[in-house]
C-alpha cells in the first residue's frame, strides 16, 4: 500500500494553488535518470507494481485531519484529496528490462494536480530499486554464472528495502536471497549459511560443523574463518569426510582475509581428500570488481552480496527525476544551469543489429511511430491497472536483454554514453 | 511493527540447531559500528523504539507456514517460534546521544535463540538512522546556525527509510522536514516550497510566484532557478515588492548554479529594493563540505537537504556489527582477519573536563561500575519495556551532548580516534 502522506509538502500546496487557479489540465510527467556517466544502462524493477498500487492510492481521515491542522489547506482542497482516485494513464518500461540514462522509464498521463502529488512517491519507490537492480547486473556480469546469493537484508535501510532490494537482485540475474521476507512474499528461493556466533557457541570448530552438518545435510555451508581459516578449512574437512554419503551438499563459506588465496587453499584441501564436489562460498563486502578479480584468480562456486547491492558504494543515489514534460501549452523543456530536461510525451524504441544486440535506442515523440521495438508498455488506463506483474517474467525479460547488450556496456571499467538518440521532433537544437 | 521474518535465513537454522544441541544458554549480543575511522561520533538513533517494538514481536501463523514449507525446521522448533516471546533485557545509548566506534549502543542479554534471531532487524533498523543522523549532526556543526530543512523523501530507499530519516535528521538539528508522513507520525514541523513544475504551468515566473505567494502570505518561498535564476530573482522581487505588507514570510529558493555568487546577487537585489527580510534558500545535493563554504563565502538563511542525509555518499553503508560478546562460558572475543571484536557484557562511562566537555570514554564490563556518566541505560527488563520515547527530550539530548563534544571532533576535514579506553578486564593485550 502507499502511503498518500508520503510526499512532500510542496506537491500538496503546489495542488492548493493548481486548483485555486484552475490550472488542473492534462499534464504529462516523466521519470528518468538524469545522464551523468553513472552507469553504462540500468535495469527497470518495480514499476509494474507501483503502476497498480498508484490505482490503489487514498487519502485517509486521519490524513486529511493531519493536512488540515496545517492550516495552509482549502477545505475544497482537502475535498479533493479525499475523492482522490488515480483516472489517468501510466506507462512504464516493465521490471526486467534494460534501459538507459535520458528515457522515461515511468510515465504518468493524468491531470495536474494528481501528476505533481505523485512524484515524491514515485521516486521513492522506483530509484533504489533500479539503482540496486543496476548494481546486481554488473554483479552477474562478471560473476561468469556462479551463484549469487543475496544477504543485504541487514545493510539495507529498513524493512521495505531488504525486501526491494531481494526482490531487485533477483530479477537482474542472482539466484536468491537470505531474506526470509522477501523468500515469503516474492517467491524469491532462500539460502544461508551460519554465523560466527554459531562456531563460538561450540567448544570446537569440528563440533560446530559436526552439529550443523548433521542437523543441515541437504546443504550445509560450513564458515570456516571465526578464528583462522586455515584451521577452519582443516575442521571443515575432517566433519565432511567423516560425514560424506550422508551429506548431499557440503561447502564452506569464507568471509575475511585474502579470498583469493584461502579459496584456493581450500579448493586444494579439498580435492586432496577427494572431496571435490565440496562448494566454496565467498563473502565479504563484495562488489563486481572485487568478483571479477577473484573469478579470473581464486576459486570459488558462489558469492554472497549485501552491503554492495543494498547500498551500492559507488552509487549510493543515482540521479533519479521526475518532471513535467508536456501539457495543454506543449513541449515542457526545462534549462536550469547543467539540468537539462526534454519536453514531450515520451516513448522509446529499441533497434538491434543482425546479431540481435542492441544497436540504439531512439527517443521520440509519442505519436511518432517507428519500427523498432517500444519500450514503454502501457500499466494503468483510464485508472484501471491493465498489466500483469510475473518474477520470473521479469528475470526472463532481465535475461533476454542482458544477452542483447553489447560486450562493451557490459565492462565494468567503462563509462559508456548511452546509445540512445532524439528523433527529430524532440532535438532542441 | 517488527516483522518477524525480517531475518536471514541462517539466524533460524542456527536457532535450530542450538534447541536440538540444547544450547539455548543466556548470552549476550552487542551492536556496535566498527572501527575504521569513518565518522569522529556518531548519533543514536531508533533504539528506544526498536526495543519496545522486540517486546511486541511475534511470529504469525503464515509466517510459521512459509518456514514450515522450506522443509528446514522441525516441529519443535517451529513451536518454539510459535510462542516466542522476548523475556530477556535490553539496554541501549538512547536517542539523540553522541557516542563513538567500538561503544556497543544496542545491547540484547536474553537466551542464545533469541538473540540471535534478532540479529538481522536490529542492524537494518538501526544502521541507516545512525549513520543518517551522525552525517546530519555534521551539517549542523556546519550550518552556523541557519535553519536546516530534511528533503529526503524521494532519495530515501523507500517509506520506512523516508520516514525514519526525517525522525533521524530532526533528532540530529534540523529544524524540520519536507515530508508530511514523518509530519504526522512524529509531529515533526513540515515544511516546503515549490517545484520547477510549478513555475512551468504558469505563463511566466511572475505569475506564478505572486498566484503562490497570493495563496500562502505566511511562507511563500519562490524557486527562481526554472529558467534563468538571475531574472528569476528579479522575478521575485517583483513580486514581493508588490505583495510587501501582505507577505508576513517572503523567501526566494535556489537548487542550481553557482549557489555563493547567487545567494550574494539575490540578498544584494533584495537589499537594494528594501526587502531586507526576505530569507535565501539553498538546495541540491548538499552536503556539509558545500554548506561550510556557503556558510562561510555566501548568504544563506536557510538549506535543504535531501540526498546527502538519505543516502550519505561518502560513507553510504556504516559498518555496524552485532555480536556475542559473552554467553556461559565467558567472554567471546572473535579475532577473524581485520575484524577483532571484543567480548564480555558492557557499559561505557563518559568522563567530563572542568568545562563540561568530554574528556574521555572508558568501556567497562558492566560489573565494573565507574563513578562517570553511564551511556547505556535499560530499555527492556524481563521482557517489559521500561523506558519512554519522546522526540523532544531526543533532540534535547543532541544538543546537550553535542555542545560537550570537543571541538576538533566535530571539524568535518579531521578523522580522528574515538576518545576511547577499554578498562583492564576487558583488554586483551
Amino acid at each position: 500500500m502507499l502511503e498518500s502522506l508520503l510526499t512532500d509538502l510542496y506537491e500538496l500546496t503546489m495542488g492548493e494553488v493548481y486548483l485555486r487557479d484552475g490550472y488542473n489540465d492534462f499534464a504529462v510527467f516523466e521519470m528518468s535518470i538524469r545522464h551523468k556517466k553513472e552507469r553504462n544502462y540500468y535495469v527497470s524493477v518495480g514499476t509494474i507494481e507501483l503502476a497498480r498500487l498508484i490505482t490503489e492510492l487514498r487519502f485517509k481521515d486521519e490524513d486529511l485531519n493531519y493536512l488540515r491542522s496545517l492550516a495552509k489547506f482549502s477545505e475544497d482542497f482537502l475535498n479533493y484529496l479525499k475523492n482522490f482516485r488515480f483516472k489517468g494513464d501510466i506507462w512504464g518500461i516493465p521490471d526486467g528490462r534494460i534501459f538507459f540514462a535520458g528515457e522515461p522509464v515511468f510515465v504518468v498521463k493524468t491531470n495536474r494536480i494528481d501528476g505533481q502529488i505523485l512524484e515524491t512517491m514515485i521516486l521513492n519507490r522506483l530509484a533504489f530499486q533500479i539503482n540496486s537492480a543496476s548494481k546486481a547486473a554488473r554483479i552477474y556480469s562478471v560473476a561468469g554464472g556462479k551463484l549469487l546469493m543475496e544477504f543485504g537484508a541487514r545493510r539495507a535501510a529498513g524493512k521495505d528495502a531488504a525486501n526491494l532490494v531481494s526482490r531487485a537482485t533477483y530479477i537482474a540475474g542472482f539466484n536468491g536471497t537470505s531474506n526470509l521476507l522477501a523468500g515469503k512474499l516474492y517467491g524469491i528461493p532462500v539460502y544461508g549459511t551460519m554465523a560466527h556466533a554459531f562456531v563460538q557457541t561450540y567448544s570446537s570448530e569440528f563440533e560446530a560443523f559436526l552439529s550443523f552438518a548433521k542437523a543441515y545435510p541437504d546443504n550445509a555451508i560450513l564458515l570456516v574463518d571465526t578464528y583462522d581459516t586455515i584451521s577452519g578449512i582443516e575442521a571443515a574437512v575432517e566433519v565432511i569426510k567423516l560425514l560424506k554419503g550422508n551429506l548431499k551438499l557440503a561447502g564452506i563459506r569464507i568471509d575475511s582475509g585474502d579470498l583469493v588465496e584461502m579459496s584456493r587453499y581450500a579448493r586444494r584441501k579439498f580435492d586432496e581428500n577427494g572431496l571435490n564436489d565440496v562448494k566454496i562460498v565467498l563473502s565479504g563486502d563484495l562488489d563486481e570488481w572485487k568478483i571479477d578479480y577473484v573469478v579470473k584468480n581464486g576459486v570459488a562456486d558462489a558469492f554472497g552480496i549485501g552491503t554492495e547491492v543494498a547500498l551500492p558504494s559507488d552509487r549510493p543515489c543515482i540521479g533519479a527525476i521526475y518532471k513535467l514534460v508536456e501539457d495543454s501549452g506543449g513541449f515542457k523543456h526545462k534549462f536550469s544551469k547543467g539540468k537539462i530536461v526534454i519536453g514531450g510525451s515520451k516513448q522509446v524504441y529499441r533497434f538491434y543489429n543482425s546479431e540481435g544486440k542492441i544497436r540504439k535506442d531512439v527517443i521520440t515523440h509519442e505519436s511518432v511511430k517507428l519500427d523498432g521495438e517500444p519500450l514503454l508498455v502501457q500499466l494503468v488506463k483510464d485508472g484501471e491497472f491493465v498489466y500483469n506483474y510475473d518474477i520470473n517474467e521479469s528475470r526472463d525479460r532481465f535475461f533476454k536483454d542482458f544477452s542483447s547488450l553489447p560486450d562493451e556496456y557490459k565492462d565494468i571499467n567503462m563509462s559508456l554514453n548511452p546509445p540512445t538518440e532524439y528523433s527529430q521532433e524532440l532535438r532542441i537544437m
